[in-house]
This record gives structure tokens, sequence and C-alpha cells, in this order.
């Protein structure tokens, strides 16, 4: 695979202490050509779930040939393995916890490798940080088009991530929200092909919490200001929205307690 | 006008969210090689206002043929326009909401140019998210060397934004605090020379809430520790600030509400 | 020195304000092909001494000729000398506050100027902004080549910080705790060096508030979940940390207030 120059990070470090800048430090000491890319680093601390679902919702927007770095890495140090995968035209590399099972379950023909070839890593290996000392130098010899293959070996069983996927029982469509993001939006899980499927022409009600919603409209300000309304987002999920407001203050809990929550869609 | 071969952003995304991820991967996409400067994701949401005046204040420091994209975009999809411009020796690209606003008066000259060429655009164009699906192609084909004028039409009647200007009413001018900044500083809309001009050589006493300040000073040390004063800021604007401390705290509201809080000058 | 090509940037400029964009605007309008990597705008307003630990922690795994940026500048405007210093094989610009002060005491052969050329200076120089007017450019310059004697003049008297260092009392070795990262964990000022030198193959007991530690593991995954551990973390200092869970949240006091609490260690 042709590499792009571009190599994403993905952690849960924050914005104040160094440990972003030190990988991109170890980053540019064995590649200074390859472009640093930042997804994000203030992923709420050790949660894998939500970083994997950004991964998984961003990464096809970048060039192919791409390295995407996830550390969300709670396990670090212990027997948990560090791999490198090659899945849909990209590169990932990170702890083997799941984080990148949505790109695994959607690549059934990815390559897993174990990573242990150690004269990829920075050393001394520290047993507190392999973001630093493993993830960021096997990224930049990647990047440099070295092999994945020669990192380690293949493995088969990567740590797979329990995630909920919408289910029809007695006729209601259930799923949830996923996240709520910076505008107030509450994303589900329900997809749109999981509302055609479901719905054919039928017209819908939407339950959550103790709002209801009659239609599907098709951008944010479609409705008066202010109205509770419902959407097909730019991710092609159903999510729950207000013109110039936000969905989450509709909700009776705290917008952190609000992932989770049962969507309820019934054809009428 | 040649391309500096950089791109800035502004947008209301947040930090967390994939979204100015998602729109640098299709920039890099179309150019491998432009350089994206991030100004700031972090506008209130929704905030026209906040944005336009930091894109003001902020382009003129970049190398003249650099491409700003600026996406605060509360009315995407609905009927308003999306606009590239031609002014002061940068382009523009962004919802027509008025966030070009104070750049469009600054520059009379300006080309304003309806975005409606859809080649330009990354296919399919969502309703939800032009941020991604049209600005940031948009910006990237300018940044290769296309034509703005051969993206669209030229238009003629861009969204105005209402903004306070200072004015004079019985001898006293009167201004207002625009923001409160990352140091507790309150920086105002009145300018050096609005200042010069009402003055001439006369003494002055500011007046802010219960605050009255009876010169200007030249910088944040100058005076105690404590104290609190006025200077004119590196944007050229009266700011009111508290040498290593807080002006916003010497303030009865909040923070967020001193935005608006009503500035009088007297003149002695 | 040959340059690498790479600028780093260290304020407490928050990311709001367009203070960082207008420092990387100036610094492209001089070089347009230098890399700018971002440490941290996140610092505490004016925290002269957590930047001072971040850089200091920060800038060895950047490639020697990288230039070090770092303004937190409560002083600006006043008569504080402004310097670029040449140690380590890097290259440091800021204000003569203290905040190089721990990479001058670790590189004693280090070369000090006071920078008073005023043609690598942005002009008009503000009272108010030495960190786009005077550093931003007279770094890009440095990355350009430029030869850092040719600035100003040499000084042999920068300003010091005084910082705690552990000392032994009756047997028993005092340290302090200097931050609590992005996880909780309480990073001090404790060295490995420090501990193997006062210990020998002792046993201890680490006492900080009312917490007792009595040995040190290797990694965060030790232990059970929600256990307070302590162990040596990848900066070689000593650390208490919970498996999957925030060590500041054991502590009585605020996190703000957590720095400084003294971390007692008892040789059994």
């Amino acid at each position: 695979m042709k590499r792009s120059g571009i190599i994403t990070l993905l952690t849960d470090f924050g914005l104040i202490d160094p440990y972003v800048a030190m990988m991109k430090g170890v980053i540019l000491s064995i590649n200074p050509d390859v472009r640093i890319v930042d997804i994000s680093h203030c992923i709420k601390a050790g949660s894998i779930k939500e970083a994997s679902g950004i991964l998984h919702e961003t990464f096809p927007f970048f060039p192919e040939g791409t390295i995407h770095v996830a550390v969300i890495d709670p396990g670090v140090g212990s027997s948990r393995r560090q791999i490198g995968i090659d899945a849909g035209g990209h590169l990932f590399v990170g702890p083997d916890n799941g984080i990148f099972w949505p790109v695994i379950e959607d690549h059934r023909e990815a390559k897993i490798i174990s990573l242990t070839e150690n004269k990829y890593f920075m050393h001394p290996v520290t047993r507190t940080f392999h973001g630093r000392d493993v993830f960021a130098p096997v990224a930049s010899h990647l990047s440099l088009g070295e092999d994945l293959s020669q990192m380690g070996k293949v493995i088969g069983d990567p740590v797979e991530l329990s995630i909920q996927i919408p289910h029809i029982v007695d006729g209601v469509l259930y799923g949830q929200v996923v996240k709520v993001d910076n505008f107030g939006n509450l994303v589900t899980n329900i997809c749109r092909q999981d509302l055609d499927h479901f719905l054919k022409d039928a017209k819908l009600h939407i339950r959550i919490g103790s709002l209801v919603i009659k239609k599907i409209n098709d951008t944010y300000s479609d409705g008066n200001k202010g109205e509770v309304l419902a959407l097909i987002n730019s991710s092609d999920r159903l999510e729950i929205a207000v013109n110039l407001g936000r969905a989450s203050e509709h909700m009776a809990t705290n917008p952190g307690e609000i992932p989770g929550t049962e969507v309820r869609i019934e054809k009428l």
C-alpha cells in the first residue's frame, strides 16, 4: 500500500499534559516529512467505546495509505497486546483492547499483526507510555513505507467490543443514543438503512424520554426556532436536534448520562 | 492571486467530535501538500458575531493568498447561500450569514461569489455538514489555484452583520465590551483612532460598571499587582485589564454576560 | 547547529482567542516551510512554573535543531528581557522570567542571548504581545538558519526559578506533588534516582495525605481496579495512580490545590 504521508492521532491525553507533543516529537524524529493530524485528544479518559466510534466514522475521509494511531490504553504495560491493522486501504496502530473493533468488523479481510519486533520501538520502552514508546515510532516507520507484516505475527483473535445494535421487538425498532455532540444533538445508533428497512413507506413516531417526534426532517433549520426534530445526520445516523438550540437540554438527565438512553421507533 | 499554500479553519465544532478532522481529511485528499492552521474550534455554538471578529482580527497576519474557511453555520442545508470571497489579497469560504461582513466592510472592492458549481463539492452533499461537503473541498481546490470566479456567480448583497460601533452623545464617547479574553481582559470596540479623535490631548475618565479608570497605561505590568488599568491592546483596541489578575472578576456579572456592557469615556 | 525545520509553541493563550493563530501566521509569513507543533496552549494563565516543567520534560523528544517558543509572559512590555537560548542541541525563545530555568540548569554550557536586534522583530512592536511581535518572528528567522549570536548580547544572569527539590531529614525523604495530570495521576518531584539512592534495597512506605502505599508497582494495571498504587512514570518520576480510577479523588483537597502536597518516603 502506498503511504499518504499522513498520520492521525486519537487519544484521551487532554490538552495540558505533554504526552501528545512527546508522541509528535518521536514521530518527527523518525520521519521529518510526515504530516500529523489530530482527530481528538479530548476523549473521556479510558473510553474505548467513544474513541472506537469516532475513529470508525472519521478514517474514511482521509486518503488511502493514512496511518491512524489510537491510544486509549488503560491496560498499558499489562499483558494486553499491541497491534497494527491493514484494513480498507488504511493502517491502524494501537492497543488490542477493542478500539479498532468497528473497523475490523467492517473489513473482514483485515490483516492484524501483534507488534512484537522491538526494533521498531523507541528504547527504553517504559511500562506506562506505549503511545510514545511503541505506537508513535511504529506509525512513523510505517509512514516511511516499512512493511507491517515484518513487525510481528498475524493474529486472528483481536479483542472485540460489545456494541449495541438496533433491534426489532414486537414491531418496534429499538436503538439508543450513542453520544451528545458539541451542539447538544443526540446521535443514535440507528442508521438510515435500519430506518428504511423497518419503515418502508410507513410514517413513524420516534420516542426518546418524554419526547415524541413524528417525522424525519432534512436539516436543522427545518421547523421553528427551538423545535425538537429528527434527521439523518452527515454520518447517516438518526439524530435528535433542536433548531438553534440543544436537544440535550430537553432530556431529564445530565448530558453525561444521556448516552445509552433508549430510542423507540413505532410504525404507524 | 498566488496561493500561500495555507488554509485556516475557524469553527464552532469543539474538540471532541470528529467534524474538524473530517474536514482536514477531505482537504488533504484533494491537496496533499496544503498546510492547515486552526484559528479556533471553540467558538460558542452558533456565535457568528464572535467568529466574525476573530477572523477579521487574525487573517491579516497570514501571508497573502491564504484561504480562510469559517464554519459557524446554524442555517446549513437551508436556502442560505454559500460564498467565496476575494478580498485584501486573501480568499474566504463559508456560509453567507454575516460571518465575513467585517472583512467585506473593510474591503469594498471585495469580489463575492455564490458557490453553485457543484463539481467542486464532495458528493453526496449532505444537508447537515457543508463544512465537510462544500467548504473544505472548495477551499482545497482554491489552494490548488482554481479560479474562484469559475465556482459560481458574483453577488452584490451578502448578508450583513449588525455591529455596534462607538458613538458620541453629549460629549461622551460610548462603546461596549466585545469579549472577555483568556486572561479575563475586557476587550472593547473602541479603537485607538476613536480615542485619539475624541480626546485630542485631553485627559479622560473611563467608566465601566462601577469601575473608573483615569488614564491609559502602556502595558499590563504598569501599576501595582491587582490594579485595574486600561491600555490599547495589540489589536489597537481599548482594553480593561488587571496586572497579574482578571479584570472580569471586578465586574458584577458572570464572564459570559460581560460582553455588551457599556463603556463610557468622559473628557476632562 | 543544523535546523530541524520544526518550531514548537507553548503558551497560556487558551483555545478561543486568536493569539496563537496570529503567531502562526507571523511564523509562516517569514518561513512558509517550517512545521509548527503545539505543545500546549492550556497552561494556567501566568503559570511559569507549570510551563517550565512541561517544556523541560518534552523538548528532548524533538529532533535536535528544533526551536521551542514558550510564552507565559505576564511581564510583557515591562523591562523584563527577551531571550534566546542555545542548549542541548535545541534553541529556545521567550521571556526571561524563569520559564527556561530547568533547561539552563541542566545545560550549564547554555549560551543565552538577550534579544535586542530589532530587525528580527515584526514592526510595530506592541507593548502587550511580544509572542506575536518578537518571539514568533525571531523563532522563524532562527528556523531559516539565522545565527542566534547575531540577535543580541550574551548574558550570564538569566532569571532563576525557585524549584522545590526532594530532601532527606531524619532519615525520611521529603518530596511534593508537582501536578495532577489528565488521568488524575499525582506526579511528584521525586525521581527514580532519588529513590534508588535513598532506599538502596530497603522496602518503603509512601505517605501522602492520609494514603499509605507500601511498594512501587510497574504499571497502572498492577493491582485491582480502584487500588491506589505508586509507580515510576514515563518521565522517571514517582507517581501516585489508581488502576482505572483517579488518584486525585483520593485526596481531601480539590485537584487545583493538590500540587505542593508533601510526599514522605520512609525506609523500613
